[in-house]
């Protein structure tokens, strides 16, 4: 009956590293009508497809009622609720319906089969009468309680699996994040930002894990803890909230234009945070010896574990830059720019491969993407037609938010559908504990030191903001419910529920209030920042780009005399800046583009400025405006440092300082006194000439969806 | 252990119809350690995300591979073989690189339990040790052959489930075909459309039905036939080979600017083609007698069929068309556009919550999204915001090519891939001239009627090449793929894969030629084709007319009068239209937009022109352009009938004649002789002032992709 004979007789050795197969032999009565089975099975088949639609459907409703809803509190100005949040209310309203409202009438029939079997398969094969049906796994179901199983069967429906937050779901957002990065100020912060990123996440994951620790053991004592928590279970729930979210807090600093620099390290923190995270918890995996139950400290074991942290983070940074460069070097060599279409769907198509090449090498595929998405704006972007730079920026931006609306009701969702949780009153309020006392050792010492080094301090002001706004979000909502099946992470699951609502809901609501409390300029124009208007005094000044960009002066150096006219259309020909030997390769990975560059036109946005030691000269500084009927206006100004009486490094700084992409000025609501002005600031002196539209080759390629006019008309 | 105790004793009487939860016990043996199966259940299902990730990622690359050959043969000029057939090509090859070249090792662990069951539940619940894993129904598999179980697995892991293509693939072509309908040709030739459409796939598969029936009957006799194949089956087969693609050939009538009657007639008999095929395979199911193996021929049961035909149909069309209302209401009474992002986002929910709901009420999604297509883009658009304008038709472009070639690039695949192909010699060629008899059967006889009706007469070379360039295609193979679990059903599958591949190939790459051969005007520009020059023709211009839109005519009086301004901001006031009676609720439904249109301004791209019986007045006929600045350049010209000395008819047809939106003339490389002018050419005289840009109200939104300048510089 197609029943491998010697199949069972293979005892392989490597039973736990490849996937097996089980072939189930159910003998069935062959009496019954095959045909009528058949139809059975049809029939049940598409009652089954019918309840997947009606599920879908709900979060699909959800979804536009959140939307409107969020046009209603735009259009009524009203913002002590982000729209995040409101999705959450949403999920929760929806969720307590589902539990408590609606109950599947009872004649279902339920068929007890009894069977002997010790294992799990990811695969099964039913063997139905002679015909092989394939099962696949979809997860560990909690039956424990004294529950209805029809409502149970409900409410496990609704509930999706938990890949799908991984492998549909986040990548999008990442993506999109890498892709909208502000470089400018992201680069310009860039060692704080790393600092507080790597070291401070890491920090924040002992100090709770530590702290959790304790509060296991207290609740050990008192007899509170109703199974296993190891301390691996500790750690791991030290780096999944440790993980902050970039969503709602920089809605709203969006909205407000908060000050760059803390935006930029906000940002920064957040998305690279997200990346650390998920990479650490998957390490903490690699901690537990393998068959070991005892889950103690292993000196070995640890340092295994950073090791596999280390390789995991930095071969999928590797991979993402390399998917990045290729799609760069594909859309440079193709003219693919002529077929918009065509060109936006291999720029989606090789920046999701990026995520499925990761997962399939075992690495992360959502660091990977995060750094393709930004490889993907710092070169191939430049090369794209200006129909495919609007089509792939739309695209991502409803990606995104679709994605992370639909996170967040299904956060609200899980509240009452999910079956297993374990809420344990002493574990949460040492949860609450420990996320505030993880963050504060995150902030607050890192900030000491690196106020150290750095001449523009990041003011009290700014750490207790930064300490207050890190929400918890869609990253720590996906990697609880990634794996629910221990007791430990159910108990996890459901506290990592409380903090991501409290978080979002109090401290995202309160941002507006703190900001104003903590005297934070709002209203800020990226073009007028502190730091950027001490030109003149020229040791401070180089001292302030020496102190924030010393990692990035070298790159950009590199980047903007070889990677860029290697990658893209603009910078200077190859030709010029690779020394003479090289000349035929040179030329032959040239783009006629280039050589045109040098000239007089430009096609794309980006503008480029060489920096040569001695005497400077810039490369085509051009701005590009497109009206709609295609024709391109350029400006074209050829400017010799030398001749604005400005050395190179005054140049560099003067290109960071002008040039993002122009930005809608929008009156704020809400302009503060400034109690505390990080700077002396000095006025810049009139260049020679009318000011020329400096452009930053690390500028964002597009504002970001919220400084977009329309949807601030608010 | 968490098993219901009396759930085996409900013996419900409604077995096959509710959704059933099975339960197995497997009792495990409970010596092992758990922790160690918990870290092996994890490394499986990690190997098996991994493996699923890779295989996603063969079809990505398959993807990347089609796009830049496609850009190769646009850029080279090459055009024998369409994009799709192309896709079809590479996933041949990977088929056979899958099949042939890639041996899975053979050190797997391979458990074949055995236990006593007699059914296929959709949802399985094992019992391991305690703990409950939930099982998902994937499908049978074949086992029969004596295959590698190891090649097998992976196999049958590149197959995807069919319903993906149901409920991922098909809905954004299908939406697309509706949202980017040229309505205009549409309409004028509605009637002969939906002749083609329901009389012809009927007869189309009738017609192949019996055919196969005497070709299976044949085979039963020469011993050729391996299993069952009953007379429904021969129907099923008839109904879903009868759908033809809209893809390939429309692609290249598009590029060739084929006779835009030619093109309405193809494009409208192959997208409703689709619908109807879909809708009637589903009722031959119906038509089976529960229970009844006979599978003779039944009049009740054949009466019944119809009736849940028309039943499916209509429902659907009415889900659709209520979705797309809503959508139109709700972006006419918010304002959302201010905000695009929020607008597409609902735009885009709303349409796929059409499918859903469609589903989820047991009626056919892919039709009610066909007719929310065309809803939304009537009605909704005109409503967006410019930038969602763009938007929404760049989304389903683009989600639409990549479904399209994923969909094309699996088929080769499964050419391979698939392990229970039934390729039977005498099948096949039955099927081939079955296929071509009632291709015949359809459009020869109810041309020769149609003509009788039409003084537009359907030349005998349009029949020809309507007749030639009937290629079957995603919708075909969908409904094929969806069930293969009968030995019937399988060399269906087999058979109609083949038909696919030779009409994509032979009948898409042979349709220039046959154009060419059949003098078929091409390089028609859509506002020059041969009905809109006989205007000053009086009686000629008016049979046109009345032949061609007699059910149009009544509709859009009834549309422009009350629907339009109804649902969009274009449009008359109601208060103007509504009888005095009805005056509150019709201010309070007209759009302060409406009146502004009334007067001076009008915010949107829709152009208005409404018919009083005896003194036509037109309203504000504008063109709207917009510049990048986000700025409005607003033409308008208040127009009366009168005073350009024409009737209201003539100012309808009129309509009808100018002002699709400009089309960009390009140069064809195919200009033919026209051997077989199809009516009497007259020139239009010049109207009094210069020519007013008339615009229809069915004048589809944007120009379909093809006419994209920048994707046609060929």
């Amino acid at each position: 009956m197609g029943l491998k004979p010697n199949s069972a007789l293979k005892a392989s050795k490597t039973l736990f590293v490849l996937p097996s197969l089980f072939t189930f032999l159910l003998v069935g009565s062959q009496g019954e009508n095959t045909a009528m089975d058949n139809v059975a099975t049809e029939r049940r088949a598409e009652e089954s497809h019918r309840q997947d639609s009606a599920n879908l459907l709900i979060f699909i409703m959800l979804l536009t009622l959140t939307i409107l809803t969020i046009w209603l509190f735009k259009h009524r100005r009203f913002r002590f609720l982000h729209e995040t949040g409101l999705a959450m209310i949403y999920g929760l309203l929806v969720g307590v319906i589902l539990r408590f409202g609606v109950h599947v009438p009872r004649n279902m029939n339920n068929v007890t089969m009894n069977c002997s079997v010790n294992a799990s398969p990811p695969t099964l094969l039913v063997n139905v009468s002679g015909r092989f049906y394939e099962y696949t796994l979809k997860g560990e179901v909690s039956t424990v309680k004294g529950h209805d199983v029809q409502d149970d069967e409900m409410l496990r429906k609704v509930t999706f699996d938990p890949e799908v937050f991984f492998n549909i779901l986040l990548p999008p957002i990442i993506f999109h994040a890498g892709y909208s990065l502000k470089r400018r100020h992201f680069f310009r912060n860039l060692g704080s930002i790393l600092a507080y990123a790597f070291m401070g996440t890491v920090i924040s994951s002992f100090v709770i894990g530590l702290v959790m620790y304790g509060c296991v053991t207290l609740m050990k004592a008192v007899g509170q803890l109703g199974g296993d928590f190891f301390f691996t279970d500790c750690l791991f729930f030290g780096a999944i909230v440790s993980a902050t979210d970039p969503v709602t807090v920089l809605a709203i600093f969006n909205e407000l234009k908060v000050d760059v620099d803390l935006y930029a390290l906000m940002f920064g923190e957040s998305v690279l945070n997200d990346a650390v995270a998920i990479v650490l918890s998957s390490s903490i995996g690699a901690y537990q010896p393998a068959g070991d139950n005892s889950h103690t400290f292993d000196a070995t074991a640890m340092i295994k574990s950073f090791g596999v942290f280390l390789g995991v983070f930095s071969g999928s940074l590797a991979l993402g830059v390399a998917t990045g460069v290729m799609t760069a070097l594909v859309t440079k060599f193709t003219k693919l720019r002529d077929f918009p279409l065509l060109e936006t769907a291999l720029f989606f198509l090789m920046s999701w491969s990026t995520f499925l090449l990761a997962e399939a090498c075992e690495m992360t595929g959502v660091v990977a993407v995060l750094f393709c998405g930004m490889t993907q704006a710092h070169y191939t972007f430049n090369n794209l037609s200006p129909d495919s730079q609007d089509r792939t920026k739309q695209l991502f931006e409803l990606l995104n938010f679709l994605a992370e609306n639909f996170i967040f009701s299904y956060m609200g969702l899980t509240l009452f559908s999910f079956q297993s949780h374990v809420f344990n009153p002493l574990f949460i309020i040492g949860a609450f504990i420990a996320v505030f006392l993880g963050r504060a050792a995150n902030i607050y010492p890192l900030s000491f030191l690196l106020n150290l080094g750095r001449k523009n301090k990041i003011g009290s002001n700014f750490q207790h903001v930064m300490m207050f706004a890190g929400l918890r979000g869609a990253m720590t909502f996906a990697l609880s419910i990634r794996d629910t099946a221990t007791y430990a992470r159910q108990m996890m699951f459901s506290t990592t529920l409380l903090i991501v609502f409290f978080t979002v809901w109090v401290c995202g609501g309160g941002t507006t209030p703190m900001l104003s409390f903590m005297s934070i300029r709002v209203g800020v124009d990226s073009d007028q920042d502190s730091s950027q208007v001490t030109v003149s005094d020229g040791t401070q000044h180089r001292n302030t780009k020496h102190e924030s960009a010393w990692p990035f002066r070298i790159w950009y150096n590199f980047d903007n005399t070889y990677l860029k006219p290697l990658l893209t259309h603009s910078g200077p020909p190859l030709t010029a800046t690779l020394p003479a030997c090289c000349g035929p390769l040179a030329r032959c990975l040239t783009s006629t583009q280039a050589y045109e560059n040098e000239g007089h036109q430009q096609n794309d946005d980006s503008d480029e400025l060489v920096l040569n030691d001695g005497n400077a000269t810039m490369y085509g500084d051009v701005t590009v405006s497109t009206d709609a009927s295609g024709t391109f206006t350029t400006n074209h100004k050829p400017l010799s440092a030398s001749t604005m009486g400005i050395t190179s490094e005054e140049a560099l700084d003067q290109e960071l300082a002008f040039g993002e992409h122009e930005l809608v000025i929008r009156g704020t609501r809400l302009v503060l006194p400034m109690d505390d002005p990080p700077e002396p600031t000095v006025t810049l002196p009139p260049p020679p000439t009318s000011p020329p539209p400096f452009s930053d080759p690390f500028s964002d390629p597009f504002s970001d969806p919220f400084s977009d006019p329309r949807r601030n008309r608010l």
